[in-house]
């Protein structure tokens, strides 16, 4: 049996074709998805694992994509034990009382997934039985999650969490500590139902330089991906605007990094070296302007960056307005050029 | 006569002291600037030399940097021309009708400076009787006053931006050639009148691709930085996120490339070569983290990037929250390190 095209990638293996998946596909821009989910909270979709199964595949279906990814938040886990987070339409995640001090470390209790995120795990059970693509489980990394406990809510300069991060650099630690041990449960958990590869979120350390990522960042990462290493599933590492990070991140366990549009493929395999896989690196952007904008960019990513050990995605989430259409047209195109030797 | 410390790094020679000046150190965080403006919108302040040479100076007397930087703002010549621009507080410039299509080339006609922004240019002439440090002018990048106009406002994807450069890029050429002359004849208006170094602000930059701002962002830069060679004064360009554009940058026309915290200055000058100066780097966060991370973390960059042809800088605008004397001490932290041989 041949390995699916997704993880003979992530794997650096030749493939039946470049493999394709969307950041953010289930959801935001699908008809179906609108048409599917219930009206509260996407918190209340997730919640519902015949649902949350449903809108999983609705992509697969659609698009035709190379995996899936799990309907889920980055937040589930800190909302399941209780801190305290809801995510609002058009705004992003919101937490009632943000985390301020050394206090508010008893808030972020271990995960105990079978009693916590029972719901997560039988979603997974369910697209087990029903998906013909890899399912791809995911986790927020310490820093993103912890910016968004710190500030309160999606943020631009993130001056709450630096200021947190460099004055109580102790806090800090034992708040990214926390912030790991619950991805790792949470990455555990989602394996252990069915997930075949996992994705770790890190989507706003690219605020950080280099020194700060490797001081106050990495090590939380590190351990998450290292505590998941035994699984032997791929391991992919995504961020956005982290062109000076992309190495830092490869070492902190990552057999996959995701790349932006910021930086050429060829440029990041160049950093990377040939030991790690990429992902990317279409500016999602670019298919809101249209099929020929669309596949000219995606041909140019291909010949840039292609070949083993690449999956073709979007360099951030599918954004809210794109036509399916084009992302099905870009499927199917990627798909015909064939086998990736 | 010894050059002044601003002037001597911008041209790389020896200098007194480490110059440093502060973007948006005019405004903002000082008590003495939220007594003295308008009550109205910003433009309103803008618009009265008066108040805006005292706007220009009070960080100068405050901080005792090595360069005012005009209160104005990047919007102003396509307001003083009729464009509809507003500046609304926590907000940003908001255009009432944003750019659209080819028919809208016709409102950005070119700046008569004399006529259209006559209080800039008094603005700048009861600074030349008071200043004791050099005066810098600066304009709004074509692209990134471009992506204002398209967005309508401030923009986190740039999506009609990015779209209207790659589905029209006819349009677009002629969009930006038109923001470029306006850029120039603000520029020069402004050396005219007697400021002494020029600052072009690409700050929305950083989200193109090194190709994309390459192709579509940068002739329109070059036209810009190159129509005001001839005047003698240093240029200055800076941007956000702008990691994989620094070299492009440079090549644009730039005498000083401004670079944000994510490049440590060492690399940035390594990516740069010898023949540019560089301005920056704190993470302006990292001042609103009190004294000691300041302090440490200015040190570290005087260490990495500092010497010749270094101007210290925050890597983007002061933060509205930021404390004053922290600024302050910075300064004098900084100047008390002695000459730059």
């Amino acid at each position: 049996m041949t390995l699916a095209p997704f993880l003979a990638a992530c794997r650096r293996q030749p493939a039946d074709h470049v493999p394709v998946w969307f950041m953010r596909q289930a959801g935001r821009a699908l008809p179906e998805y609108r048409a599917a989910r219930h009206q509260g909270s996407i918190l209340d979709s997730i919640r519902d694992p015949e649902l949350a199964a449903e809108i999983t595949l609705q992509p697969v279906r659609r698009y035709g994509v190379d995996a899936a990814v799990l309907f889920s938040d980055i937040v589930v886990p800190v909302e399941a034990i209780g801190f305290g987070v809801d995510i609002k339409p058009g705004v992003g995640p919101v937490v009632e009382q943000p985390f301020a001090g050394a206090a508010d470390l008893a808030r972020l209790r271990p995960l105990e997934p079978e009693a916590d995120i029972p719901y997560v795990i039988e979603t997974i059970r369910l697209l087990s039985r029903e998906l013909t693509v890899p399912l791809i489980g995911f986790a927020g990394a310490p820093f993103t999650l912890a910016s968004y406990l710190v500030e309160g809510g999606p943020s631009r300069d993130h001056v709450r969490t630096k200021a947190l991060m460099w004055q109580q650099p102790d806090l800090w630690a034992a708040l990214l500590d926390r912030l790991a041990d619950l991805a790792i449960a949470t990455l555990r958990a989602q394996v252990g139902a069915g997930a075949q590869a996992v994705q770790l979120f890190d989507s706003w350390v690219g605020t950080l330089s280099p020194e700060d990522y490797a001081r106050q960042a990495m090590p939380a990462s590190k351990k998450v991906l290292d505590g998941v290493a035994d699984l032997g599933v791929p391991r992919i590492h995504f961020g956005v605007g982290t062109g000076e990070l992309l190495g830092l991140m490869a070492q902190a366990g990552a057999d996959v990094v995701g790349v932006d549009w910021r930086v050429p493929l060829d440029q990041a395999r160049a950093r990377l070296g040939p030991d790690f896989a990429v992902q990317g690196n279409l500016d999602p952007v670019s298919v809101l302007a249209g099929w020929d904008v669309a596949r000219q960019r995606a041909d140019r990513i291909v010949a840039q960056g292609g070949g083993r050990g690449h999956i073709f995605n979007l360099g951030h989430g599918v954004l809210p307005d794109t036509d399916p259409g084009v992302l099905t047209a870009l499927v199917d195109h990627l798909h015909a050029a064939g086998k990736v030797e």
